[in-house]
């Protein structure tokens, strides 16, 4: 373990907030807590399978550091996003004296996240966040600007806010413990980011497949500081995601919505529903004249090289349209994708026909 | 009805919004939310109380100016204000349709307009929203200044947002549809405003005691007028409550939540409470030196002569101070309260003796 770590700042409209990247720095989290909060009280909401891993000890670090720490662990599983789930942990907070004051600690992946940062920023008007994303997809997307929040049924994300954490802590050693298909899950966002921003970091990753596949220790920090810097640079252009700057962040994301719900949240993890939905948008944009077959080709062959799924699964295709018109990306009914015209740029892309969405979700 | 309008202007950091007050001008809410929309679907968020009176006519009136409409009918009540009716709101908006464009609309008392502006805050994280306060006490206070919520038990407004509206509409016409109790304790609110902020308004509600009685109109349009543009400037300078000086609106107010929990939210109106509340105020601020018995007299001969009530509720003292320690306003576990040095002024004061407290609590 070395105490090496880089910041990200991301510069927001009304404030600026840290994400330290490195390797072993979490057990400098409390001094990292204590330097942005005036707080004595954490509230860590964790999972089942993150608490015994490092929820607990974290938790114990804050408490032998003159923290009042209460450890709050729901499910693992996006099933915990969920109205019932984000109730109990309201009244918890509340039995366990939480107040103003108190800071919400997320600690766990994307799921996690995305369910503590809505309770922060719903109980008592809105509390202090921090993230300490333990799952590569949550290191690399989710733990960075300000998305939170909980599923309603058949439609993801719908109930939430925008809360901006007051810091986050990336320690690319956790991912040691993460089951290979999540880490391969969040490879998918990786190449995302190479795809819609960054051409030349899609180059860096094809000419480094192995030491990925390798979980090189290095190799993920360069990884997650860049897709970090690129989320930053689109959330700070557009922090609500009004202007469309933001929504390119959502490449494949209207198909592996589709996905994940027709799935009922429990056949595909969110990071292979986005390579499948971005091979779908691929093929989309082709259809449309965007791109040719040798960009579709070279997305597939470098998430093929990761291991990532790029099937459609079988679900009606009317069902999965049906959903897509659910997805908050939809504009007054009529279908938006966010698709790409050349390697590393993306245009968000108005009143696609329904016959073009359908047809490319057949590979 | 006239068609007289003024328009009070609430300018916050990030933008402006309109509060439009008169006589009869309800009439034009179409144009006013086409004005401050892209949107073409409206969601107007009513109780079982005013939606026969004024929601289904707005809607209907709506409808015939092109948009698309929806109502959805909670039960009057504080009750409502639970996370029980949130999700049933959360879940009947995904089925109607509901989308970033949409807008919300309040219509009702103060329990719909948090209610409403919850889910307008929460819903695809945030959607546009405006307010149609049919009460006095909505008019004068609740309707502006972005705070919205919901209860959970024994705890009020512990879960909810910063929400500021898009627009306010005040027709001070349907308050001749309002009972008499809530008529009355919406006046508790109008005599805080006197108490904190202006001397001058205080005489004056003590001057035309008898026209307030009597629902004079153009009394009522001066009202409301004063105390929206009071309560404009108090958040104005601290939209979010972070500086203290929002903080003086809460006048009463820890006492009267109390009070309001104690009684399970079904024995006291919240105007009401916080009538009681202020008195319970005033003597804790004479108890401290802060202000002499003729100030504790003048305000307790206005809230008589106003047919409020003064006296505190019969609850165990011990209850209703272990109610008022899990109240927000608590700053880690220190009771604080806004209390008056003199009439037009108030400070919020810590560290607060819980015997002088518990003494305040007997007339």
């Amino acid at each position: 373990m070395t105490e090496e770590a880089n910041i990200t700042r991301v510069q927001l409209a009304e404030r600026s907030y840290d994400i330290e990247i490195g390797s072993g720095n979490l057990v400098r989290f409390s001094s990292f807590l204590r330097q942005r909060s005036g707080s004595n009280h954490a509230v860590l909401i964790t999972d089942t399978n993150v608490d015994s891993l490092y929820a607990d000890r974290l938790g114990d670090r804050l408490a032998d550091d003159q923290w009042e720490v209460h450890v709050l662990v729901v499910d693992a599983g996006e099933l915990s996003k969920s109205p019932e789930v984000i109730f109990d942990l309201w009244e918890t907070m509340l039995e366990e004296g939480t107040d103003r004051q108190s800071v919400v600690v997320a600690v766990g992946g994307g799921v996690v996240g995305d369910l503590a940062g809505f309770a922060a920023a719903s109980f008592a008007r809105g509390l202090g966040f921090f993230q300490v994303p333990t799952t590569l997809l949550a290191q690399v997307d989710s733990s960075v600007g300000g998305k939170v929040g909980i599923n309603l049924p058949g439609a993801k994300n719908m109930v939430g806010a925008f809360w901006q954490p007051l810091g986050v802590v990336v320690d690319v050693d956790v991912l040691a413990t993460l089951p290979d298909r999540e880490y391969r899950a969040g490879l998918a966002e990786v190449v995302k980011y190479g795809i819609i921003l960054d051409e030349a970091f899609f180059g860096y990753l094809e000419q480094n497949v192995p030491a990925i596949n390798a979980h090189n220790g290095p190799t993920l920090v360069h990884i997650v500081e860049r897709c970090c810097r690129l989320k930053a640079d689109a959330v700070e252009q557009d922090e609500r995601e009004t202007t469309g700057l933001r929504a390119v962040l959502n490449y494949g994301h209207t198909f592996a919505h589709a996905f994940e719900a027709a799935g009922n949240y429990g056949e595909l993890l969110h990071g292979e529903a986005v390579s499948i939905g971005m091979m779908c948008a691929a093929r989309l944009a082709q259809r449309m004249g965007r791109v040719d077959q040798a960009f579709v080709s070279r997305q597939q062959a470098l998430l093929e090289a990761l291991h990532l799924p790029i099937a459609t699964p079988h679900h009606d295709a009317d069902e999965l349209l049906a959903l897509m018109k659910r997805d908050k990306k939809v504009d007054a009914g009529r279908l938006r994708f966010v698709l790409p015209d050349r390697l590393g740029h993306v245009e968000l892309v108005k009143d696609v026909r329904t016959e073009d969405v359908l047809a490319s979700l057949e590979a």
